[in-house]
C-alpha cells in the first residue's frame, strides 16, 4: 500500500503543479498516470510544438513546460505509479480513501485531487482479430521503456510523429526496425520524416507501404506479423519480428472515474469553483481539465490557480484545526523534502564610511 | 480623452497579463499606473529577489518577471499613463466609463479592470516644515527620468535600496550626488552598498551621515538643502543642489477608487468570483491582489486566472451577442495588433520512399 497526504491522479501540468504547491504546505503528494510519463497531453500529445499563453513565457514548448514542472517540483519527492490507470474509489472508515489502479496497486491519502484532464490516455487499437491474445506478450501500445527492444525485432506500425519518432529512436537499438503505413505519406515534423527517410536510404528501416498489418503469428509470445501489401498488386506475407507496436495515437478516455459517483456534467466533474474546487465527494477535489464550472476554461494556466486554491482546503483536511498564514516564497524561501532550501539573499545591514 | 476596449488599472503584473489575454480576445487595453515604470510590487519593492513559484519557473526574479511579461503582451501594443493616479470614475450615458487621474488626463471604456494590487503606490515623505512648496520644483519622491538630473546637482536622501542604486546610477550622470542617511548603517542588497562605498572612495558620491534635512532653500526652485549633522557635535549647514530626492519607500494605499461605489472588505474589492470577478458595478471588474472572495490568495499565480477569466466576460460586454469559442496559442497562433504573427511549425504531409 503506497500512502501520501495528496493523492493526485494524473501527472499533467496541473497535477505537477499541485506536488510544488502542496510542498510549500508541508504536504506529500503521489501521482498516479495512466502514461509511462509525466505531462499529461503536453508531452503525450504536442511536446514539440510551442504554447504561448503560459503566463511570463511569450513562447514555450509544451515538452519544456513539462520539464519545468518537473525540475519545480522535484524538491518536494512525488512518488509515481505510472503506466497504471486508477480504477476504483473506495473509502475507509478512518476517513482515507484508497484508490486502487488496474494494475492492483493500492494508493491511500486523506485527500484524492483528480487532476485527470480529458481522462487517462487509452491508446488506439488496431482491428486485428488476434492481437487481444498477443498484448503485452510481444504487442505494445505505448512504449514504456526503450531497453525492452534492445536487440530485439520490432515492427512498428503508424504514420504520424510517434511511428516516425520511435522508429528513428529504435534504429539504433533493436536489430531490425521495419516501419508499415498504410499509406506512402507521412504525417509529423519536416525533421521527423526526413529523417526516417535518411535511415530508410541506410538501410537502417525498411519500410513497408502502403500495407496493413492483419495478423499476429505466434504462440506464447509474437513471433511475426501478416501484412497485405496493396502497391500494383495485392500481396500477404510474414515479417518475423519480436514486438509489435502500432502506434495509432491515444485518445483520452473519462473512464473509470465517470463511475466513482462523481457529480458529471459535459464528460468533466463539477466542482466548487467559489471556494475550493472540491467534488460533490468530500476530500475528493477536480483540478485542471477535468473539472468543470461555470466559465471554466480548459487552459493551462486556469490549472495552476485551482491546484494552489485546493492546496489550500487539503491542508484543513489533513491538518484540522491548524491555521496557516500565507507565506511569499520570495520572503520565507523554500525548503524541500530533500533537505534543499532556496531562498532570496538577504539584505544586509553595513556601515559605509 | 484616451479611448480603449479594457482600461487596466495597475500595470503590475496582473495587468499586464490582462493585455495579453485580452489581445487573444482581440481586445485592446490600456493601463494606468501611479508608478513611473510598468511592473507593481515586483518593481518597486523585489525586483532583484527571486519568486519561487510562478509556475513552470522554478526561480525568477521579479524584475525579470515584469520583463516577461511586458515581452509577451507588447505585440498587443498596450497604451500607458504612467505617474498618474486614478482619482474619479463616471459612468456616462452611452455605458462607457470614464476615468480621471490626479492630472486631469481622461480615459473612456466599456470595462474596467481594477488591478490595482494594495493600492496606488505613494511615496513616504519626510516631514520637512516647506517640502510641499517645492514638490515637482527641485523635489522629487520618485526618479522618472534619470536624464532629468543629467549634470546637475543632486542630493538624496534614504538608507534603502532606492536610495543606493539611485546614487550609483546618477553618479555617472548628475555633476554632484550627495548621499544622506540618518544614520551610518545602509540595508540593501550587498553588492549595492559596496559599491557606494567603492564610489565615495573614488570622490564620486559625497556621503554625509548620520544627518538629516530639515529644511529647503530657494526661490520658486530648490536652491540648497538644510541639514543637520550629529557625530559628536551637532551641526547644521547647507548644500546647494538643483533636485532634492527623498528616497524613503512607497507604501501602496487603495486611496480615491474606496470612494467609488465598490463594495469593500478588509480594504479589498469584493467580487463574483464564482463567475467572472465583476464588482458589485456591472462592467467594473477587480482582479488580482485588490479583489477579496472565499479563499482568496494574494498570489501572481492567481492574478493570471482571474484576469483570463475576467476578459471573457469583458468580451461579451463588449461585443453582445457575439459567441467567442476559445482557441489555444499552440493550434491557432497568436495575432498581434502589430502585425506580427506567432504560430507552430506546421507539421507535413510527406512521402517516404
Ligand atoms: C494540440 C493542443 C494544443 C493545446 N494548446 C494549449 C495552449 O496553447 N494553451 C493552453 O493553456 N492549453 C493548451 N492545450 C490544453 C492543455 O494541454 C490542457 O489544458 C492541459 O494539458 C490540461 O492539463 P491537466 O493536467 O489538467 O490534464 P492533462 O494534461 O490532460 O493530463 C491528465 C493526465 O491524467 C491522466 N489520467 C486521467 N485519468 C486517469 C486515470 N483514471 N488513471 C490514470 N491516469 C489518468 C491522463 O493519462 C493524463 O496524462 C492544448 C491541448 C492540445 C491537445
Ligand atoms: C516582498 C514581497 C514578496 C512577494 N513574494 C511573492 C511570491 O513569492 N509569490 C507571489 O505569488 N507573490 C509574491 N508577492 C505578492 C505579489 O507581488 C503580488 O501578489 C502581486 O504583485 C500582485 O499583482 P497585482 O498586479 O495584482 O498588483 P500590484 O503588483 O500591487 O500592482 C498594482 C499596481 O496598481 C497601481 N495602482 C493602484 N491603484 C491605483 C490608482 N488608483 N491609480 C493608479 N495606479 C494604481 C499601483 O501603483 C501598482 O503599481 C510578494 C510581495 C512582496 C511585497
Amino acid at each position: 500500500m503506497i500512502t501520501t497526504d495528496i493523492l493526485i491522479i494524473g501527472a499533467g501540468p496541473t497535477g505537477l503543479f499541485t506536488v510544488f504547491e502542496a510542498g510549500l504546505l508541508k504536504l506529500k503528494c503521489h501521482l498516479i498516470d495512466a502514461l509511462p510519463q509525466a505531462g499529461g497531453q503536453c508531452s503525450e500529445i504536442y511536446p514539440k510544438k510551442p504554447i504561448y499563453d503560459i503566463p511570463a513565457y511569450p513562447e514555450i514548448l509544451a515538452g519544456d513546460l513539462t520539464d519545468k514542472l518537473l525540475e519545480q517540483c522535484k524538491q518536494f519527492k512525488p512518488g509515481f505509479t505510472l503506466g497504471e490507470r486508477a480504477e476504483t474509489i473506495e473509502k475507509q472508515e478512518d476517513g482515507t480513501f484508497i484508490v486502487t489502479t488496474n494494475k492492483g496497486t493500492k494508493h491511500q491519502a486523506l485527500v484524492v485531487a483528480i487532476a485527470g484532464g480529458l481522462g487517462s490516455f487509452e491508446p488506439r487499437k488496431p482491428l486485428i482479430h488476434n492481437i487481444a491474445e498477443f498484448e503485452d506478450l510481444g504487442v505494445e501500445y505505448i512504449i514504456k521503456d526503450p531497453e525492452v527492444y534492445r536487440d530485439k525485432k520490432v515492427v512498428i506500425a503508424g504514420g504520424g510523429d510517434s511511428a516516425l519518432d520511435w522508429s528513428i529512436f529504435l534504429s539504433d537499438v533493436a536489430s531490425e526496425v521495419t516501419l508499415i503505413h498504410r499509406r506512402s505519406e507521412f504525417r509529423g515534423h519536416l525533421d521527423s520524416v526526413e529523417k526516417v527517410q535518411e535511415l530508410k536510404n541506410q538501410g537502417k528501416i525498411n519500410l513497408v507501404t502502403p500495407a496493413e498489418v492483419i495478423g499476429i503469428v505466434g504462440d506464447e509470445k509474437v513471433k511475426a506479423v501478416v501484412v497485405k501489401q496493396a502497391q500494383h498488386i495485392e500481396k500477404e506475407f510474414e515479417i518475423d519480428c519480436d514486438h509489435f507496436i502500432p502506434l495509432f495515437g491515444l485518445s483520452p478516455k473519462l473512464g473509470p472515474i465517470g463511475d466513482w459517483g462523481l457529480e458529471i456534467e459535459k464528460n468533466a466533474i463539477k466542482v466548487d469553483n467559489a471556494l475550493d474546487y472540491q467534488t460533490n465527494i468530500p476530500g475528493v477535489f477536480a483540478i485542471g481539465d477535468v473539472n468543470t464550472y461555470p466559465g471554466k476554461l480548459k487552459l493551462i494556466l486556469c490549472g495552476f490557480h485551482e491546484a494552489t486554491l485546493m492546496c489550500q482546503a487539503a491542508y484543513k483536511i489533513i491538518n484540522p484545526g491548524k491555521r496557516y498564514v500565507l507565506k511569499y516564497t520570495t520572503v520565507a524561501g523554500v525548503d524541500g523534502f530533500d533537505g534543499t532550501r532556496k531562498e532570496a539573499p538577504k539584505a544586509v545591514v553595513k556601515t559605509i564610511d
